[in-house]
């Protein structure tokens, strides 16, 4: 009677523990899929929106015409500078694939996380720039400005600037995710115990 | 002589735990603190940015010869949303601020930490966005672009362009301490077992 007691009690006390280690496990394991679930969208987004802006120049055989006015991605600094940060982002997102599956086996892993978690921030901050400044010439492409004396240059150049306003998309979708990213990062480090 | 190795090994398997719970919570503390530091100096930099770039139409009274080429920030869309996206980031980090002060006094939350990755995740790309957008601008004002025919406008406007390049500087620090705030909750996170 009395060993029952013990062990029941003992079965009592250990069972919210262990069921509530399982759950951190599971919630562990199923953040870590989405983790990589997200990464391989995020690659896609990415490599579209650098393809997309980095093969502008040579889709639009109508440009020939104009000589001196010939339109490339590579002509405003700031779309090279998308063209790359784009590029950056995908090989990081890439390279952190294998990271990421080690944490569906290991879905306890740490630090390992927290790397992710400082260069994914990192990746964000690159990548929303390369997006931000490229928005910001495509929008004075369509719009001008009158105040600088800027002209807008989608009157002449249609296609170059439906191209490069669509490329901007996967850029932003791969803002999204990469939010999304961190948050689950850091919940999977708050669930862990 | 049971009775004490039993004392002695209950002691000894308790004694790495306690340490090991009293340093995640001096780690906590620590991140606390430094969390809410970084946040000031945010705030500092943020509000540097936007009052910089927000009054820089009044300071400069050499641009009243010239009636139609008047600099104000306010007219590039892109250094108003500058603006917006500063104020707006100021805002939120007076308002993470409580929050962060309660995480000093308890360590172990770890909910509202993961409240805080996310909306700091956003701003830092709201932020950047804002950052990015007027340094493509300020960039253009600079060099112009011959493809696109814009003309450099900094050669009239020296003082503006010299302004709203500065107050470029303020935003940038801000996305640094936003990246070393999220890596600082995911460390909060991380040791808090």
């Amino acid at each position: 009677m009395m060993k029952d007691a013990v062990i029941e009690h003992g079965e009592s006390s250990m069972a919210p523990l262990v069921a509530a280690s399982v759950a951190a496990g599971g919630v562990g394991r199923a953040v870590s899929i989405a983790d990589v679930f997200l990464r391989f969208l995020a690659i896609v987004a990415t490599i579209g929106s650098a393809v997309s802006m980095g093969t502008t120049n040579e889709t639009l055989p109508f440009f020939t015409q104009f000589i001196q006015f010939e339109a490339k991605y590579s002509d405003l600094p700031s779309f090279t500078f998308f063209v790359a940060a784009n590029a950056v982002v995908c090989t990081y997102l890439v390279l952190s694939i294998p990271l990421s599956i080690v944490h569906i086996v290991r879905p306890r892993a740490h630090y390992s996380r927290l790397i992710l978690v400082f260069f994914d921030a990192a990746m964000l901050a690159l990548l929303t720039a390369g997006a931000s400044a490229a928005a910001a010439i495509v929008y004075l492409a369509h719009k001008g400005n009158v105040r600088a004396n800027w002209f807008a240059i989608c009157q002449q150049f249609d296609s170059f600037c439906e191209r490069i306003s669509g490329s901007l998309i996967g850029s932003f979708a791969a803002m999204v995710l990469l939010i999304a990213l961190i948050f689950l990062s850091a919940l999977a480090l708050a669930r862990r115990h």
